[in-house]
């Protein structure tokens, strides 16, 4: 694309840095900046650089926060001896809009991935398993995306764990509620089968 | 959402201010400048804020410039007198990059629309008869969307450009090169019926 302008040009080029924004779109937003009042953009740019700034981990289960505990971690309501792995924040919102769970979290900060450069050791598995030794967990629920590099992180934290005898569970597989049978792929459905659950059970909620 | 961030929530409310940037892919966004170098965000935000602070409009064609006059009022080897009539920017980089245009442009700031509450004081229509009664343009060629808002400034400014005897033109509405007729619209299929032009023209570019 030709500008005309140095100034859009790098502020198109900045923005189109974001995941999934293109050229056109980044050009479409900045735009829309330009028209709106300074406002909009001061309060745009300060509250990115704020939180670049001040934006904590907690230091208990790694989950983004604003203080050095998290509210979760903090929570003394909470069931402390049980622990969800989960990827990101995004997966503990939306697990916590569920309103089903009450213990706690832990954030690995990705999965497993060769392809994108990612080892264990870029992960907060290290924590984990000696928050485990420790003594201080005594179950794990593992709760990231069923992908091979979900599965595969999963069964790396699982190996390490070899030993400490810590019960571990990975949350149920199955038809989402509400959908049709003949639209769900094999593989759910095959597992949905295998791990069927007593009748009662689907009374409770 | 509830994010147990004020600083994550903060920024995701921003970002989701821009069009077409739901609280969901805010959030995508905001996170993936977290994960990345600060620098990332640094250079966004300092576009962003040199971009609000520092851009022009061009004093002849109100198009966002660097500078004064922007590069295409500034080229002397453009033909003056014929001004294309546009939206915004993007609409001149989209006519630009056909390199068939040698004229200068006018561009509008939008176009009238009263449900946004847009009326022809908020666009550059003023300067635009200015020019044209300090008798500096021959030629006028409309090169707004073809939408109920496009034809009433259209139509707006032909009615204000009574009397000055002014050649006015608009873009050619027609079938796409490379499509089929099947496809098209009928309002698009009349026009090009209507509007049809010699087999000799089709024939020069």
């Amino acid at each position: 694309m030709d500008f005309s302008s140095k100034l859009l040009e790098q502020a198109v080029d900045q923005m189109s840095q974001l995941p999934g924004i293109g050229k056109r779109t980044a050009l479409r937003l900045v735009l829309h900046l330009l028209r709106q009042p300074e406002t909009q953009t001061e309060q745009l740019t300060k509250a990115l650089s704020k939180l670049k700034a001040e934006i904590k981990r907690c230091r208990n289960c790694y989950n983004i926060s604003d203080t050095e505990l998290c509210d979760i971690c903090a929570n003394p309501s909470r069931q402390e001896d049980l622990v969800c792995v989960v990827e990101d924040i995004r997966d503990v919102m939306a697990i916590e809009n569920t309103g089903q769970y009450r213990g706690m979290y832990h954030v690995l900060g990705g999965k497993i991935s060769p392809m994108d450069g990612i080892g264990p050791s870029q992960l907060t598995i290290k924590p984990l398993i000696k928050k485990v030794k420790d003594g201080k967990i005594q179950e794990i629920i593992f709760a990231l995306s069923s992908t091979m590099e979900g599965d595969t992180t999963n069964f790396y934290i699982y190996k390490q764990l070899e030993g400490t005898g810590i019960k571990t569970s990975t949350i149920a597989r199955g038809i989402s509620v509400g959908d049709e049978l003949e639209y769900a792929d094999e593989v759910t459905l095959g597992r949905s089968i295998t791990n069927r659950v007593p009748f009662e059970n689907s009374l409770k909620s």
